[in-house]
């Protein structure tokens, strides 16, 4: 089976990177399933629903989130009526929204998703890995569900590796989003499960985590506040992992960066092209 | 002119890594100048006389550190008779050793390397941005020197951001470090400075940043304290940037990632067998 | 019914003024329930079982902990046999001991106390709130239970004054604890429950939180590590509350400060032998 | 010498309690020199240049400030002509108004005010010791001077212990602000300088810091964002220190809680009266 799974969206660049290639991308590599971390996406605060309806449009199949989910106040109500919008699974009790959810791709394939928040240097909020294992039970990979992926959200890379090797061989890929900076380090972890640190930004690159540079560059020196920030312009750079997975087991057969456009190094999933 | 940057080296396997592989790669590319950021070489925990010393002999010409800098206690004396070795520019007045150092490169070139430490999500210390602003002012790229090169040890993706815009055009490679975790985010500023977020480390990646990964995971779940935690053992990466400068303006043609061995996919600066 | 709840016992000084006082204390004011602070009670870090009893036998009833409750390892053992002991209920399920209890008091009364650990400044705990509802749930206070007791070990005075207002007419007393320094906010809450935003510490005032200050003056000015830091001898005080409370509602009447030797200024309860 | 400082005044029921009671005081006590905390004054954030002059007319003879200082960001522009209004010493060079002054109070005496920023918890500042140091050095107590105080604004209790101790014998007073809750653990240290944690603020104390306290407690439930948050009305008290200097060394006789009005104990330096 055939996933991508695309980081953190950044504003207008951002939204148009992904709406322009990501049909692309799946139609040239017969994706199976594809999912996108929305967090950032309207203005670089939050999402709304008509940005979560084009990236359903543009093919992906979940979008996940993060700490920045409620910036736009909307969310706390329309994700009730957005099953394929998913927010922390460790948000407490009674939260609007899920922390996970099973989705049937266009192969027919039951694919599990879910999305957790890390707490090192972040807000503070429940145990992630509770909830999650809890959910996990009753999807079972190779069983109850053939794909299974988990956005961890999260600063630090000690805790998104810990995710790694706590899920190794039970979900078929780990994604850390959040950095807006993507990581090199992308691999099968020993018991089967694709691994990244972070999938990096859908977004400008010539900027700082995808915002205008000029005031962070003036409040380093200065630390003073002054102007808002508001997403950069200029070239953006979709940016994310392609997995394929063992149709049996779940477990992934190799893991690819995939970026397109704007400043970094070019990167395309053309293994499956050659099957 | 040929630079090369390897990211924080961790524990015994990243030593041997290092002093193995680094000595191979300055002849076989012909580099003229070389860094590491040694600051987790002593089993996780600083870096001892030794071992500096191994990384000189491996071909090293300068060595910075981060906020472990002092873990081995003796490094507090070390440092004042090893000019070679810096630590963050942003240590209070006082402080023993140097934030930055002139050094002669193999080529007879003058080499200016600094070492600054972010101060979000990280201990509290003086302003980076001053001193080393200073420290450059008198090192002028392409005419006090050939290469400058500044390592920003720092947790914050967007801290590390802001320094390589803010010194874009006026050195030759800004490379953070202190995630161990490498970026796929290098590329040349628009004025002319490589860039890097993070060049993560040379160590083991099957573990928690290079560190045994069992304990780690157990602490995640339980959350009480119960082991000490030793460096990973097994296959490791070395991991870096490799920089080519125009001799005359000291500024970055390219900048490649540098990956050989363990885990990682390989990535070797070929682009220097072209030329 | 007549309480006294006493700060974080800091070294052997700490354990004196209240292995010293606690009794004359209790005898004096014919107080019914005594509740302390053990947390630091271990040369500054945890608790041993022997100290533990030292404070039973001094008249203690329930002994709370917090942030640095399994600092002597062997707390994760004998609390399990110590049900005098709790330790923050917002650790996950399967920590050992438990985070609230029910004693019955020197005069037959039934007394709830509980532990929480706030989450600003502070380490991943779990929601704090839903267990002690939990708990609450089933000790309601005038009916259930005599008295009710809930020490919030936490950095934030925002944090803390939150759960004063949360609980407020459905405990006796909310008491905050962990930074060591007694504040002068005590006060009965609208609804009847007693509140201070921090107890203080039981311990050597001439000092850094407790703690010898030549060391963490040095490093304030010197920002690199040194000698170990341990509890500072010199005279000592007793710091906590005294909280007088309605038989059948199990709401305070008042609350008092109580302070008894070394450098602040002496409080006593004086309201009781005015009775 | 006889002087009083009060702490964080937040939002109109803070303004009150001071422009109606710092008058009174001044009178009745014959106070000499008065400092007042700013930094929450207009609507819990920042301060304008009303209110500073509605402080000044009421008997401050200084206005300190803290984090929040630049909330309304007006005071980066008129902080340049009110000399009697300051900021903390350790924000960068160039920053708009100054850390420290000396102004001449009422019995004609020297008094300097300093203003420092702790940074544990809080955002990175430049280090605090050594600005304060130069200008202390300028501005010697019994000499240069004849009174001196120092507002410490830091989170930790510790952090501001240590500069207690490490100004001890140099200052008259050391007085920490930020948390909003006075402590009770004023005192003269060994060296004869005043000290107090927190001074406290001066606002309603039924609430959260000085704030409405319903989303508060709302959101430490619930954990998502919700209503905009503005200062508790209600009963204000009035919240700070008296200390009594000798004219010839400036170091401090004694030091007393002073409160008046709203929840907590009145507190009143009585011992003026006694003289
Ligand atoms: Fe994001
Ligand atoms: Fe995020
Ligand atoms: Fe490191
Ligand atoms: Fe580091
Ligand atoms: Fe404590
Ligand atoms: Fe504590
Ligand atoms: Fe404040
Ligand atoms: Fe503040």
């Amino acid at each position: 089976m055939r996933l991508i799974f695309l980081g953190d969206v950044v504003g207008r660049t951002g939204r148009q990177i992904v709406t322009t290639h990501l049909p692309r991308l799946i139609e040239r590599y017969a994706i199976d399933f594809a999912v996108v971390n929305g967090e950032n996406a309207a203005g670089g605060f939050g999402i709304t629903e008509e940005i979560l309806q084009s990236f359903l449009d543009a093919g992906a199949d979940v979008v996940t989130t993060g700490n920045h989910v409620w910036d736009q106040r909307d969310a706390l109500v329309f994700i009730a009526r957005q099953p394929r919008l998913i927010r922390p699974i460790n948000y407490p009790p009674g939260t609007p929204g899920a922390g996970a959810t099973m989705v049937t791709a266009r192969n027919g394939a039951r694919v599990f998703v879910a999305n957790v928040m890390g707490r090192t240097f972040m807000e503070p909020l429940d145990d992630p890995v509770r909830p999650l294992e809890h959910a996990l039970e009753m999807h079972k990979l190779g069983s109850e569900v053939d794909a299974a992926i988990v956005d961890v959200h999260a600063e630090a890379t000690s805790e998104k590796q810990v995710f790694g090797h706590l899920l190794d061989g039970r979900v078929s890929l780990v994604a850390g989003t959040h950095t807006h900076c993507p990581t090199a380090d992308h691999r099968v972890l020993p018991y089967g499960t694709a691994f990244i640190t972070d999938l990096g930004m859908c977004g400008t690159y010539d900027s700082v985590i995808g915002m205008e540079k000029d005031e962070p560059m003036r409040r380093m020196v200065e630390r003073v506040p002054g102007q808002r920030i508001g997403p950069a312009t200029g070239p953006a750079t979709l940016s994310g992992v392609a997995v394929d997975t063992d149709d049996r087991t779940g477990l992934a057969n190799w893991i690819a960066p995939v970026r397109v456009g704007g400043d970094l190094d070019p990167a395309l999933p053309t293994r499956w092209e050659e099957d």
